[in-house]
């Protein structure tokens, strides 16, 4: 359960918001100087993660997007959180996740025609949010529910040495093609959303440049009626 | 028979049983705030763990089902005990003990549909006994009673290395799909349990929410004359 | 050679016996109780491991049966000792020490239909002599008179890395294949004697159960004259 | 983003040239005595790499080029600068890259008949962002947009042990053919380049061996009108 | 050549012999008692060796037999020493030393039909010696002049990490192939030499028995004229 | 170009030559006894190194031979010094050099009809040479220009780990093929030289078991008219 806990952020009042973000993306460094092509990019790129999440029914509620430098690596953010604490994850939710994760991406290769080494830290959290659904939480048919790579109490001075590969090449084979799978079936899932919303992308895009922040507030005048709930989450997971 | 005593505590009077459940899931936390939703997503899965325990006959005894958070991971737990110190254990009732450790999840996705990352603990010890069986006692046919893995004296640093991989790849295979073979096994077992006694695992969540903790007392009137009996793992090993 | 001595003690006088037992199982811990159940299983499974000692040609002499809890992990044991230092064991020595050693797990599945996690230490044995003899003794056609897994002088930190795998998968193979055949033809022998001798495995487990300690001169009267005679190991050796 | 910095040095005023250029390739030391046949090769090893990045799209400007010794190892130098800072780098831009990279080698083997260990280091820069492009960036059909070898927060002493090999043998192969692939590739378009502009190739590094350094505003008269415009990268990019 | 001089002594005057033999064997222990069964055996053993070292051209001559214990291990030795200092080995001499090596082994299954652990440390040396052949002094046709496992200068904490595996498993396979061979034609030797000299193996047991040492003068009576002369080595190497 | 000047000293007057050889062979020790016979092995082996030297057109000129004992290990050297600094090193230079350090090993199997262990330590050069020439410079076709076993800035308690193994099992198996094809080329060739110049070789060994050591100038008067030019490999690269 702590692991459903690891990604999300307990906010109870509105105040500890800037705190929030200042942890998840560093300090606003308005100083630091992007070009007006990338900026275009960087703005698409979180609307793309954005438009995704607000499509999907187990996403949490987008509450923040901007294209305000921050820290040192974030050019931009999408801030999504849950309206209450949540301690487990469903598979739907974690697919959902995924393909919102995914969303960059593919807004990126939508309207500019290529990929870019911006979405290499999203590829890293989509892998591992994929191999933990085969090999930790067992939610693929063909490892079945089996933990594989189980740390077996290992400490060495001090520090974890990590997953132990305990498993077979055969069964090492099987992980990966499950997890290429996991992430195409999402990717899949994001590039519909993105091109049947294409002029719901440009909009938001078009906004996040003028703007460069926007509260989960002010989507609906944006995007007009085709917002989902705020409360989708919840109503989501009982419709299922 | 270390190794049998490992997942036991030795309680010998009733007053021990507070610290014992303060060992096993820390301290409790009521201020800890969960949903409803997910509150009924945990009663159901510790419903299942006890429930699938009390139906097999070589299984300890349920003690206490709790759904008060506690410690940092624990949002509820089910409590079994032994009648008396045990130091040697069967392979029937390691198989029992994997399908009650499966109770948990079969019954999420029985009732809710989907399965959840909320069963990752119990997959990990799952998977960590099921291996044991085949690797450490000897309990397939396939391969035989060899001991694989064996630490050969190897110490680190005072800390020990942890099995070392002294087998070939074809082995390394085998054990694999042992381990898969006695989780299914255990996981259809655990299935048929649940859903022939879907009424009971409804009437055990249903109380659980309403009383938030049961002692193994409370279950016969809950449940009707269905419970095995409290003795069963005694009399079970000798009827077999 | 220093090899063929490890797995033994030089006794030379009677007052050094306690000593050893204390070495070898621990202090006397009366005060661990066992129920009857487990009790009669550590009997069955002493009975086994000094009936098929006693029952072949080159095994050290059976010196003490005890089922009294000893130590952390001793339930009970069998005590064997040498007449004579010995420093070089023969193949058909250890072949008949693996068949004692899967003696206790046999009579526990002969007995009462199952097999427990009390043999996952007589298993460790079994599996590190058998593949001593694959890897460092030369005793398989298949493998031949080749030292496998050689240390090259490696010491890391002071401690021994142990054996390095300086071999190929497919060798690591043959390993496995051998390891598993010599294991399980010592096994094969080891029922046979106690799929014979039944009688005798239930007097000596009456006996020990009676008793609780049983000495190698107890053993004639219980089992009458089907007893080896005590100096086997060396007219053995020369018989052959 | 922080990977597409990497490789880039900001450079803001023109008095910090110096500077950057003491850090990419050490301090002038003209005192090194390079003989006349390897300032050739070198000569025609920075024409390569200046005349591929000038010829392809999307590869930043050629700020300076030089063969006066410098540092320890560095014999000669191909100074790259982008026009302003950039975060995001494109698959296009990458693929370009890799062919300026390889454009000394194959500028040696087009002259002088043979290759030589001078391309030692652009081999290894080559080979390390082809990987990347297969492994972080998801940039190849056949791996698709997944992360391999990622790093899950192991530190070890205080040191990153670096990448685990997270993935199965099958994987790994597919990943060194799509290696394989691009870096021919890259280097296919290198030679197309170098051979269609073998009289550029020659004048460039007559100039250079006479002068000993140029100027990115040197080339165009020594190229005539065949120089990419400076601000190529930029209306390459919008082109696209 | 470092290699070639390894298991060598260099030995000028004689009464260094008593240091050499100190530092081979470690000093007496008379104190050591070991039965008449095994002390026949290893009287066998060491003949096995003298007699195959005697009867093959390319060994150096032997200088002294002794079943008297010494250090902790050894229970016997064969001391061979060179008439002169010697820096290269050659392939014939290498092969000639494994024989003379397996003849210790090879004697005991002759005479007791068995073979027992005190071949241990013979097989180590002859897998090691096997394998330097075919991985360092190239001197196998599969495998060529090529080194494998080469340290590349690694030293960690400041001990050898020893031999890098940097060949493939097909490379691992072919290695274990030739070490095989080699070993096995060695063996094939020995055994034919015991199995033809069966007589003066009986003799010089027989003499090492009722004596405890022989000296390499000693031999010629007791073996009659069939004896290589002293000299061997060097004209055995000349007439090749 | 680092790797390149690694196996190679800047000389730039006379008295630096006896420092020179101090470095690569240690110092002189007469005091150390060879026998006649290894005395007369060591000489063609130098000889057959210094004569492939000479033959091949891209080699650094033979300055000395010599087989007088000098540090720990040497028992004989051949030093080729370049007549002017080198920075970069081509293929066709690599390989004869593979050449020349495989002619000792040839001679010593020409004249003597067997080999030895001492080319043990050329076998290594040899083959980390050729292994380079496959993995660092993309020096065959079936890798191509791409680096294999890359080091990523992995530093482990202030020591290089070395190599990381970054590449699959097929491409291991391709760059052991690789090397193997090298380094039999290169054997080949040097197999042809002394088989043709076997009368030349014969004259070496003779003038260097008389005189000790020979300087580069004495070549021509032992040789005749077959030694190729001092300046070969200058005249050699402009050739090719």
């Amino acid at each position: 359960l702590l692991a459903a806990r690891r990604n999300k952020d307990r906010v109870e009042t509105d105040e500890l918001n800037e705190a929030v973000e200042r942890v998840v993306a560093g300090p606003q460094r308005r100083s630091r100087l992007i070009g007006p092509k990338e900026r275009q990019v960087i703005a698409y790129h979180e609307s793309g993660h954005a438009l995704v999440a607000l499509s999907l029914p187990f996403t949490d509620p987008v509450h923040k997007i901007s294209i305000v430098p921050r820290g040192i690596a974030a050019l931009g953010y999408t801030l999504q959180m849950p309206t209450e604490d949540k301690y487990i994850t469903t598979q739907v939710e974690l697919e959902n996740r995924i393909s919102a994760l995914m969303g960059g991406r593919i807004a990126e290769k939508l309207v500019f025609g290529h990929v870019s080494t911006g979405a290499q830290n999203d590829l890293e959290k989509v892998s591992h949010l994929a191999r933990r659904m085969v090999c930790e939480f067992g939610m693929t048919e063909a490892l079945g529910p089996v933990s594989y790579g189980k740390k077996e109490g290992q400490v060495f001075l001090g520090k974890d040495l990590g997953h132990e590969k305990n498993y077979s090449e055969l069964t090492a084979q099987k992980i990966d093609e499950e997890v290429h799978t996991i992430v195409h079936r999402s990717m899949d899932i994001a590039l519909r959303i993105l091109t049947d919303r294409r002029r719901d992308l440009d909009a938001l895009a078009s906004a996040l440049l003028e703007r460069e922040v926007l509260e989960g507030s002010d989507l609906p005048a944006i995007l007009g009626q085709t917002v989902a709930p705020d409360t989708g989450q919840e109503t989501g997971t009982a419709q299922r």
